[in-house]
């Protein structure tokens, strides 16, 4: 077996991650809905042996798009048109199991993993979002529990479907007039209390038997969801020591559900701003700093961090008081917000040093250094288990993205942390995932040794 | 303005429209998961100046696929990755309003639209599967009235979230901070009895306004809504007399609800055996008739006719009572049923030549002839209200798509009956249909003279 190597994914948000950045000189906002620049990102991204490219989603506008341009494309169908360009590059999009039907979805993805010989993967999240709620004819979005439990059985309805043709059902037999085995493909009757589906599929089993299952959730049902089903776990962290007792956690639940904590990826965010010196880095980063919107940033405070600002002069620390309570992870909904209240907490910053500091990437970590610098970061969290790679957040599309990949990959390579080829086809080989065998062929295998 | 020309548009199936297709020996039925094949075929329709490519498409597994191979692919990801291969060629997939949600389908639609420069189509069905109503919770699917009162709304729906960002609400001003102009984004406020969406859109407005509206219903339901909302229809007939009769009644129904009866197509099936001779032309078809599968075809009578024919010989007349009731068209259920009766009644075929009739295209107008004759009955039809083009539906793929384009094309060509170039880039302008104004902007022009 090879030794231990990153995973590192680009997570795309059309003009870049931080928030000012289609405001930049150099940015082309007007291409957002050009795919040509998501088909140019893709070649980048492979041309760099990134594992993935990766796009957040959500069924509601969900930005102030007065002052910051929306992802305007969705993202499945982006991911078709970046897989025609690309071979192995792996394609990991977001998708709601609150607002879509399992069977609508899972043939997406089922034919997104076709379209690219195996190289899907599928974000799972439960949307807390009145927005996206009120799209879907409620007035409100169902509460955390609700919420994830209907996850679980849409879950397990989809990958039940994903299964549904066991792999050599398709026979094709010209001459006998046989073109599929009908004992080999699989009703799945799911009668759940969220979630009812018959089946079968209507699709043959894909390259990978099932697209990769990625997740986000960092509250205590997210994280149980997470132990249970996620092959990759993205997650926001500003320090090691918050990543290192996150990593621990998702790594000994999966354990606890019999899983193999090796087949949980745990990839954290990360923002670099890239400079030849370290003076260079925080100089371009505060280019992007002085292009922030005020009232964009206090609008963005108040809705992930779910504080009230009004008031409060731009130039006053802000008291750590307005965070009361953030310690309670009981929902996903309030996990961005401990992330703020610990900034607070440690560095005190004024108000506008807090906005500027959530402008890179929302709470995700943002650096500011030398190639070598950020190889360095990258290297302490992979070795003193605080990652298995990270989701590479650029703060400009494709500027930061051709930064990191021509500067810091290089190191990484010639440290030995990653590929310089790659060595598989799929998403799963490329995380080092093995391929699942149909739950309906293991039936009737034990079956048929009864 | 130019002379009237037809529309033609190649209506996929993967290997082929005649149920044996996928056993001759020139069929690749393993390349139907393969996407370049289908982009092989967009390259083919678009070097023929075909309008679109078109995939019908049902939440279930559609076919007795022990006998058959059924689509496999989902169409809109299919429509795609041809998208991205192809410059002009139209791009139509079926979705269905019983079994989407507006929001997410809106969004798949608009984002084909904007990848495809302005290509897409929307085929709006409402499934009459018990099949597809199991695999979304339903022991039963819903009754007609029901389907179409839901697809009412949800079309409304749709078109308003199309129309929530003005043409040109994206401002993208980068010294003033303005991506968006707020007031050009509207809520779309739809609160009705199967479908309630707020919005505003999360995608700009699509290059075509709004994808193409396209139906095929054929019921007295199906045919008032399609006089309402349907830009394109695709209907079945056998005989030019009937096509007539629907071509008047849908012209003149449209006329009714005050559009432009020019603004909705009509465009029956046409499934095409070509030969150098009349002669060449039927044994080609006889040799496909002769990889039928017996049961195949009974099951498709029974389902798709509504009869039972167990215990009749395959030498033996159908008996024309088998078909009793059949006139009775208040449920699309029941048209094909209808298109079934009139051949029995008209051909009193035995029962195997009833099997080799719809093994064609399922009720679809199968001819065999050389490429004039196929050329004279497309004209025929085309100048005496019968059609104003043809969903060309080739027995087999590729081999019959490159038959018709290459043979029966250019004698339309020659005709003036069909373009030579394309002489526009979307695929409203080939139908030429206008591209709708926002109906959010109309509503602001008018309060504004008041």
């Amino acid at each position: 077996m090879t030794h231990r190597q990153l995973n590192l994914n680009a997570f795309i948000y059309p003009t870049g991650h931080h928030e000012a950045s289609w405001r930049h000189r150099d940015s082309t906002p007007e291409r957002i809905y050009d795919v040509r620049y998501f088909q140019e990102l893709a070649r980048a991204a492979e041309a760099a042996k990134l594992d993935a490219v990766f796009f957040a989603d959500g069924p509601a506008l969900r930005t102030e798009v007065r002052y910051r341009p929306d992802y305007g494309l969705e993202p499945i169908t982006t991911l078709v048109a970046m897989a025609t360009v690309t071979t192995h590059l792996g394609l990991i999009a977001t998708a709601s199991t609150t607002y879509y039907e399992p069977y609508n979805l899972a043939r997406l993805f089922s034919s997104l993993d076709h379209i690219s010989t195996g190289r899907a993967g599928w974000n799972i999240v439960t949307t807390a979002s009145d927005a996206a709620a009120a799209n879907f004819g409620l007035t409100d979005h169902p509460d955390v529990q609700q919420r994830y439990a209907r996850a679980r059985e849409f879950v397990d309805a989809t990958v039940k479907l994903w299964d549904s043709w066991e792999d050599d059902a398709v026979v094709a037999d010209k001459a006998a007039g046989v073109y599929a085995d009908p004992d080999k493909i699989h009703r799945v009757d799911v009668e759940g209390e969220y979630v009812s589906v018959r089946g079968p599929f209507n699709s043959a089993r894909s390259p990978q038997g099932r697209p990769v299952l990625v997740q986000a959730g960092s509250s205590n049902d997210g994280r149980d969801f997470a132990a249970h089903y996620a092959e990759a776990i993205f997650t926001a962290h500003q320090r090691i020591s918050d990543a290192q007792t996150f990593y621990t956690d998702i790594k000994s639940r999966a354990a606890d559900a019999g899983r193999n904590p090796g087949h949980v990826k745990i990839l954290p965010g990360l923002s670099p701003f890239l400079g030849a010196t370290e003076a260079e880095a925080r100089e371009l980063q505060q280019e992007f700093n002085e292009l922030t919107i005020v009232e964009y940033g206090l609008g963005q405070l108040q809705k992930m961090g779910r504080i009230d600002v009004s008031g409060l002069d731009l130039d006053t620390r802000v008291p750590p008081e307005l965070f009361a309570g953030a310690g309670d992870i009981t929902d996903n909904d309030n996990s961005r917000r401990l992330v703020f209240a610990k900034i607070v907490e440690r560095e005190q910053p004024t108000l506008r040093r807090l906005l500027h500091k959530l402008a890179g990437a929302r709470g995700h970590n943002v650096v500011a250094g030398t190639p070598v610098q950020v190889a360095d970061i990258i290297e302490e969290w992979f070795t003193r288990g605080a990652a298995d790679g990270f989701n590479i957040m650029p703060p400009q599309y494709p500027q930061g993205l051709e930064a990191f990949t021509t500067t810091v990959v290089p190191i990484l390579q010639e440290r030995g942390l990653f590929r310089t080829e790659y060595t598989g086809t799929t998403l799963r080989d490329h995380y080092g995932l093995p391929r699942p065998e149909s739950q309906y062929a293991r039936t009737l295998a034990t079956a048929g040794t009864a």
